[in-house]
């Protein structure tokens, strides 16, 4: 077993995911001593790129993008894995090219990891193209295949992808990607819950008031606009990662922390979710963004959204959870703030202001990784209270100057087959259920809310604050203290 | 009302007290603009002082120990407030001249604090002396009369003297300083408990596996020899300092922030104490200590005690309440820290050292003013949880840089006839309940635990790790972070 021949074959190497995290990401696993001893990696590409091409491409993502631990001694056992095949991605004929150079490697009996780093519309056809070779089959070694985000476009082309993908391989072979799941501070979540003992007995809809999740970017769409305005907002950040988020957030324990009681656990989730009010979501686009190039001038993709939604369980019914999400932001930040109720009698002095800022526990996802708990304490020398934070800092908290990139624990969890931060199918088509409704609403209900404008550099629309002040809540951003 | 000239008569003032914090106090507050407009304080003492000499003796107590605070203008007008009066405490017929004195300045019809500053040998001879002469008696403003600790001796000492105190005072009138209740952390756990909702719903038995009070002193008995060698570390920190923590910690929550309701609540928790086991209690000297000057050769006196305390009612039963106080030992630190239990499933793998340290909430009540929140969060890069600290520091949560002094509040709290941080009478007596038994058992009972030793600067002997290792528990210091 341990001598069997273990094959990443990254499709796509030429790419800029595999430059910037693939490349890096296995490297560092690489000299972590964490890789199988006879590994292989085999970039797959249309260009006629030679293995020394892949070795000097290699060589030069990992100058700019490992710098920190790159090592020359390292990068000489590492490029001796290193090479390269073409394949042209809708031909099934050229991957008879691709399965002669991968047995050649191993013969034929190895553990192989197929990873799509591909434009979507390929998937499909690669997928295919692999079976139909009988590249899937497990005759001795574990075939697997990692599917980049985004999978589907909607509820119809997400299914239509899975049937594809179970035609060829079984579900536990697939894994798709969300690299939220692989940061670190989304992983702590489910240590933060189950781990501890202080927040389970509050996690519920008895004493939290409400959840919010905010994904801001600073970038507007920049260079990907073509991409983007087909794409948009819900279907960028709100159908995957943040969707994600909130099911690590609102999931009962899981009996076990592996992959079928965890994916078990967020599917259940995203399963319980009500359908959601088109009068409870907002959309806008920055100013500007329709003069953007590759834009239409009459584009109707939203940069931005905020939507409440309910999970209709014993758990949270009636709970809101609000979620935000835009490029063209004042601050690059991802953050979950929940927020518990008032006391049920105050026996203090409260400032006006102070009543809205209640107890929060704060989940700061990037940057600044860490916690905040916000909590009222006495002024000292006077008799009121005040809003004051305890804090967690990863940089402070631990050793680690750098924390992993999120592909690192994710290529490594791929090729141990620990498939418990990938998204299973019935995850990706709940998931969409989700935002499906509230897409097509916007594009085809004449009763739905307009669209909004928002000025670059602002945290949204004022209807996404007006969205909160119905419920008399407001947005809060903890995890930022250079504001 | 306004009008009415407020006197404040300071038993006792050429004494160290006096000098160390009741003036400095009183200046402080006097510059605050906290004190009432037609404020005097009376010094009164044994010695042969006139005015001028509390004048002087104030001015120096002032430069050396308000020196942050010190202006001379405010000085100026802080001056003209002070005269002295000649008294000899036990001799009734010296109080005539006292109350000769304050009838002048006041016209007999002011509001009058009596602070008795003095030794407590002394406290029923004043109190006596007061109300032979009707000092204590309103007619028109209030009368009312601090005692500082120690009040009593035992339970029947405390008895009498409050039996005398009742002769003369209605208990309304009475105010039994505890300055550990002044402190601005302990009036914090109030704060933390009440004005947040995080807390209280895990604040009882079915969360917390026990809670524990550390109170630790560096210094030695020193000059104080003669006089701690009669009291020892039960009275002179338990009965009062140990227990009214205990209480703020272990109360229901009170229906309003004023002196009956919290008192009341207060003095449930001692009321349900459970009898102390013998067996559940730890004694100790440190080494030397008996042949510290004014220490019998033969002391039987602990320098250091720990205990094991049940209060049986809904909330706590069956909770042990463990609590140590000591002279000589490693580091200064007053901390309370309410350890939690373990997760009923743990899904994750914990070091073994990990295992003991479970949530633990930290209310550091001095030095480094603050809380700390021990929280298993994952470590980065790796697949295992470690403790860390969520950490809220005064001196970073404050602008105020110096935390005012306990008896700044206390006295203030006396004039303005707030009675919450002040010691009932019933309270008194119940905490003397708990710790007389275990003091006699200490002296008669051939089976109690025998007197330990300890080294000094260390954390106490064995003993006291020992009872709480029978109960697979282990003394935390979460407050201190140079160790």
């Amino acid at each position: 077993m341990t001598d069997r021949p273990t094959v990443i074959a990254i499709f796509g190497v030429t790419g800029d995911l595999a430059r910037r995290k693939l490349i890096p990401s296995l490297y560092s696993n690489f000299i972590k001593g964490r890789l199988p001893e006879r590994l292989r990696i085999v970039g797959v590409g249309r260009r006629d790129w030679t293995d020394a091409t892949l070795i000097d491409h290699s060589h030069q993502s990992l100058r700019n993008y490992a710098s920190a631990i790159y090592d020359e001694r390292a990068w000489g056992r590492f490029r001796e894995r290193l090479s390269y095949s073409k394949v042209n991605l809708p031909r099934p004929e050229t991957y008879r090219n691709l399965r002669d150079d991968l047995e050649a490697l191993d013969g034929g009996a190895s553990n192989r990891l197929y990873y799509l780093s591909i434009a979507p519309e390929f998937y499909a056809d690669v997928i295919r193209n692999l079976g139909a070779l009988g590249m899937a089959r497990e005759n001795g070694g574990w075939r697997r295949i990692v599917i980049e985000k985004p999978f589907g476009y909607n509820m119809e082309t997400a299914q239509s992808l899975n049937r594809v993908a179970h035609s060829v391989f079984d579900e536990s072979q697939v894994y798709r990607i969300d690299h939220y799941l692989g940061k670190e501070t989304a992983q702590n979540i489910l240590f933060m819950r189950f781990a501890n003992t202080i927040f389970e007995p509050i996690w519920n809809r008895s004493h939290i008031s409400n959840v919010q999740v905010t994904v801001a970017e600073t970038v507007d769409v920049g260079t990907r606009a073509g991409y983007y305005d087909g794409s948009g907002v819900m279907r960028d950040m709100v159908q995957n990662h943040m969707l994600q988020l909130l099911s690590l957030i609102a999931m009962e324990p899981p009996s076990a922390f592996d992959a079928v009681a965890l994916r078990n656990e967020k599917v259940k989730v995203l399963q319980a979710a009500r359908a959601i009010k088109l009068e409870d979501t907002v959309r806008a686009q920055y100013d500007g963004y329709r003069r953007a190039e590759g834009v239409a001038p009459d584009s109707g993709t939203p940069t931005f959204a905020a939507l409440k939604l309910f999970i209709d369980n014993w758990r949270w019914k009636d709970i809101p959870f609000y979620l935000r999400s835009g490029k063209a932001m004042r601050q690059k930040t991802t953050q979950v703030n929940i927020q518990f109720k008032r006391p049920p009698n105050s026996i203090f002095e409260l400032t006006e202001r102070d009543d809205y800022a209640r107890n929060v526990l704060s989940i700061c996802i990037q940057p600044d990784e860490g916690m905040h708990l916000t909590i009222k304490a006495k002024i000292p020398d006077e008799q009121i209270a005040k809003s004051v934070d305890m804090e967690l800092h990863y940089k402070n908290a631990f050793i680690a100057d750098n924390l992993p990139d999120a592909y690192e624990r994710l290529i490594l969890d791929a090729i141990n087959g620990d498939a418990q931060l990938f998204i299973r199918s019935d995850e990706i088509e709940s998931a969409w259920k989700i935002v499906d409704p509230v897409i097509e609403g916007w594009q085809c209900d004449p009763g739905a809310p307009p669209m909004q404008r928002y000025s670059p550099g602002s945290w949204g629309p004022a209807a996404a604050a007006e969205l909160l002040e119905r419920d008399e809540h407001v947005w809060r951003i903890s995890c930022l203290h250079e504001d």
